[in-house]
């Protein structure tokens, strides 16, 4: 077990994709630097924002070898892991443990909806004891937009019970900045990150761990700006420090989030290759791009290349 | 191209499952057959009711291979492919085409929500493309309550548009008979097939091809004999037929579909390994299996092992 309690601005890292739709290792390893560079304490790697579902198993183990084989550490990641078949799921958490990665994220089983707390106990407790490997820091992920499938209270003190050393956390993507403070109240143990970064002040107030957000893509910098006045306890600075985070967040949340902030990275890179996205998502038309650079502009934000 | 449009009655079949959590493929080649000779036409296999989402590319394949090992015909099988990811897609299509299954049921990629027709059209264009086989029947899987993916007319007419040889039908999960029957008139080519049985009658009025049901599973030979009927233009028949398949259908309906599907054919087969599902679905308890008997009981049904 690893003392260690993850906390700060973790990006949920964009997958870039070639023209056959393969993963473009040369460009995700870039941008990971960035992201480190510009202040990232961590990634989330192959989350909702990577894309992830639309590659296969085999496609994200080699993925995930190939940006480890860049030299990027293994203990700044943390690694998305949830399918919806349980042998998927346990292959890719093998294999991300196999690799030093011991930060996992997991969504529940997300096809079938309205099932009991019960029925996803027993999924994950399937995945820990299949697994039975104590270096595993299991964290879950709440995204009922999308996943469909929530992570109740009840549920998350099912398993902290059962499994207190291997649970470690939850990225709470729900958005409600209350659902979120709620969860930090009850599970103290637990580092619990939102998926927004306009909460990230608040969230770190009520004792949570940070943020893993999409937007971080862009404004990690932002972000770790509040976190370092929050630790030293300059809250002016941190309260004064959202309105870059937010007026940002602003910007990209009326577009569909992945398509927007891929466009904004080939824009700032002059890189068209950046833009393309993995069916069933369609990359952003050159209207939307033109207005979404002009409100970044007018937020103050300009996507800087060099870090 | 085969001549043949898609008819009848088809049971979305189960998927029996050993101790360790996987396909048990002994009982359910055995369902298989019972199905066959309750009267239906085919069989939908690696549907919802099939508990697909729940295993991987890996054990679907080894599982089809296995079914038709035992002498299943492979034209009477339509085969569940569509996940999320376009390889795991490919895989499945490719390999269920390699074994003679030439009508194939196809989800959109289902984790993202609220994507465009454009991005779905891209999906399934990318499916058939990279399959570039005219052996392809393909059959779009509409289901918004579970896949929370829909199929709009658009995309229908658009893929139809595109694709006319290799688009032939749809199964219409969505449980409104008015949407079922919009969409038999709007595109009288394909063989459009409900998956609820309760709507068997009036699909097959309105010209649509029968019904894909998980109902059929235990009642498969009351929509046979509706079928039938209809054929013979038997109406009185056929009307007064839909009353036992009705009956069946509205003591399921309160229940979790595949626990109660399963509960029953292990009670009737007095095989508890029948009970089994995979999480995040949960077994029926005793109490609810208690009443859905009795609800059978007096709807006039009893589970016949034999046939």
């Amino acid at each position: 077990m690893s003392a260690e309690k993850a906390r700060g601005i973790w990006a949920a890292i964009l997958t870039p994709v070639d023209a056959q739709g393969a993963i473009d290792t040369v460009r995700w390893a870039r941008h990971a630097r960035w992201l480190l560079k510009k202040g990232c304490h961590g990634l989330g790697v192959f989350g909702t924002t990577g894309e992830t579902q639309s590659f296969s198993v085999a496609e994200r183990q080699a993925g995930l070898e190939a940006l480890l084989a860049t030299g990027l550490p293994a203990e700044r990641l943390m690694v998305g892991i949830g399918c919806c078949a349980r042998s998927d799921t346990l292959a890719l958490a093998r294999h991300a443990l196999a690799h030093g990665c011991r930060r996992l994220l997991a969504l529940p089983p997300f096809f079938y909806k309205n099932v009991s707390d019960e029925g996803l106990f027993k999924s994950f407790a399937e995945l820990i004891e299949g697994l039975g490997d104590e270096r595993l820091e299991l964290f879950l992920y709440h995204f009922p937009q999308v996943s469909a499938v929530p992570i109740t209270a009840g549920l998350i003190g099912r398993l902290l019970e059962a499994y207190p050393l291997t649970l470690r956390g939850l990225k709470d993507s729900s958005g409600d900045l209350a659902h979120t403070t709620g969860l930090i109240r009850s599970f103290p143990s637990l580092a619990i990150f939102a998926g927004n970064d306009g909460d990230l002040l608040e969230v770190l107030k009520a004792g949570g761990a940070g943020t893993i957000s999409a937007a971080a893509n862009l404004n990690a910098a932002a972000s770790r700006h509040v976190f370092d006045a929050f630790e030293r306890r300059d809250m002016a600075a941190a309260t004064a420090g959202m309105e870059k985070v937010e007026k940002v967040r602003k910007a990209l949340e009326a577009l569909p989030m992945i398509p927007a902030l891929k466009a904004v990275i080939a824009h700032g890179l002059r890189d068209p290759e950046w833009r393309r996205v993995r069916p069933p998502l369609v990359e952003l038309d050159a209207e939307a791009l033109g207005s979404l650079l002009a409100a970044l502009d007018a937020a103050g934000y300009a996507y800087d290349p060099e870090g």
